[in-house]
């Protein structure tokens, strides 16, 4: 095991930071650390959380991981933005919003940003969480911005996925839409004193109820159920509660976190835990097995026949598709 | 040849919906055709229009339609919804709002929804592109919903990316964010009556002149330049405009067609227009020879070792990227 993975074990900061830059920068200097951490990664809570800007969701955030603490547990802040290739205001701006959190040891803290594809990102923010995990962080927050597929592939390590919306903002309903919404096991309408935060409520329920067969059910943000869910005997099926907060009081976040903990024991419990776990890694050693193929493709390729199948696509002679299915035959036939 | 390759060269609309549909749906029917027809490309104007939900960009999309047809030459609209795996809804939607243009022959328009992953939507998109373009319409606008990196990567396929915004949509300018921003080719408010309109538009320049040397040019909605940029000598560099629209009345878009039309013209003399298709054409070459190069891996990969590597993947004895790279090495020194 390298020395910088044993600090990552025993908690050392410098030592998370380290690699978390490597992760973002020069990922493959990383990999040795990586695969020591790995067997001791998989103790970790991985909470998803996303929404549209303007929904209060890094305030939500925070407040989330004040009451984590307060209940005595660890939390790390990964906070990844698909849509910008910067990071240092990011970065700023995380120091700045955590105030009260600062200096907690028990506290970790850290934004990541696109420097290269979308995939890279999402592979950059999942080896983030297993250091984190390995580092002995006992939940860690994914808060990632904006709406759209991007969230959906980021969220996809997360154990628990919640969706937060704000009231009044517009078509903001209409932002998250059925992609985001499938994917989330817990709705937050943040800036639950807002007149209009019933109609979202509202709204979500109604777009649940379309994608699910029974009621959702309703918490308003003082954690008393208003509506609650029909008995499902056979199988106990997760139905996303519609939750109220207002992140800059703290109202709703306790029983927040009290559905979430409840979402885990319930994934736990249906042996569904094990069953995402193991769908994700299988998945991400196949997307690995794909880049190493094709890593060894390239070692061999002649770099003469390379260019002329180039000049025959610019010239429009062969599709791009064709070239590559003629270029992969030319290849095999050559071992 | 294929008779369905034909029919598209010869404009049938029929044998378009049906490729774009093998697209959507069962892309690999759809090959022969693309490779008959990919000769015959290159020919369309392709305009890629992004922009936050809440925008008027479908709004401004049919306007612009409008204004094309209206100068005589023929025209395409794909609508690209990375954000939703429906499309149901938009199709129907498409026929509805599009009024005036719907019987024209010189227009065709069609909606795509993400079924798979957001990297197959925009490559369906790219080959939708050019199964229009060698029907024969002049000019494809391609608009797609959200803000992100699903964007860059559709845009990619558009000579002429036009980002939409409009005023007072809270933080709709932190929306569209630098990694937007930096494909832009043309800046439109929309909704420019707007009380709102002004700050946008200098938020827009002030973003601009973030990452550009020179000031941008203000064209405010009756046409007239309200900033003039300074005159750049030496390589002329193209100065994202920021303009200024009302779609719904019309307001704007013959200023907006005479800027997309001198951006292609831009390209073409500064010799950008062949490198952008010849990047894009490589870029792709490399995309199919990945897939391609790992399905004959596939086809070779013993199972058994397949699911043994799994296995030990599951049991955290040796992490996802290891296994890969084992296989591979395994595989390789057993041809």
């Amino acid at each position: 095991m390298t020395d910088l993975a044993q600090a990552i074990l025993a908690g050392n900061r410098r030592a998370i930071a380290r690699v978390l830059t490597q992760l973002e920068n020069t990922p493959d200097d990383a990999q040795a650390t990586l695969a020591a951490l790995f067997p001791h990664t998989g103790k970790a809570h991985i909470i998803g959380i996303t929404g549209s800007p303007g929904s209060g969701k890094s305030t939500l955030v925070s407040a989330l991981a004040k009451h984590i603490r307060a209940g005595g547990q660890t939390v790390a802040i990964l906070a990844v933005d698909p849509t910008s290739p910067y990071t240092g205001g990011a970065i700023l701006g995380d120091r700045v919003r955590m105030g009260a959190l600062t200096g907690d040891s028990g506290v970790f803290i850290r934004s990541m940003a696109a420097r290269g594809t979308l995939g890279g990102l999402a592979r950059a923010a999942r080896e983030a969480v297993r250091v984190l995990d390995a580092a002995g962080f006992e939940m860690i927050l994914i808060e990632t911005v904006g709406a759209g597929q991007s969230e959906v592939e980021i969220a996809s390590t997360a154990h628990t996925v919640i969706v937060v919306e704000a009231p009044g903002m517009g078509d903001g309903v209409q932002a998250i839409k059925a992609g985001i919404l499938e994917i989330a096991d817990l709705l937050v309408v943040n800036k639950a004193d807002h007149p209009h935060a019933i109609q979202t409520v509202r709204a979500l329920e109604m777009m649940l109820e379309l994608g699910h067969p029974t009621r959702p059910q309703t918490v308003n943000h003082h954690g008393q159920a208003m509506t609650i869910a029909p008995n499902v005997t056979e199988t106990p099926l997760w139905i996303p509660p519609v939750l109220q907060t207002i992140a800059t009081d703290g109202t709703g976040i306790e029983a927040l976190l009290t559905h979430i903990r409840a979402h885990y024991a319930h994934l736990h419990d249906q042996g569904e835990l094990q069953a995402r776990v193991q769908g994700a890694l299988q998945q991400e050693f196949t997307d690995w097995l794909r880049e190493a193929v094709f890593e060894q493709f390239l070692r061999e390729l002649p770099t003469t026949e390379y260019a002329s199948l180039v000049q025959d696509i610019q010239s429009q002679q062969i599709s791009p598709r064709q070239a590559a299915q003629l270029a992969v035959q030319l290849w095999w036939n050559s071992l």
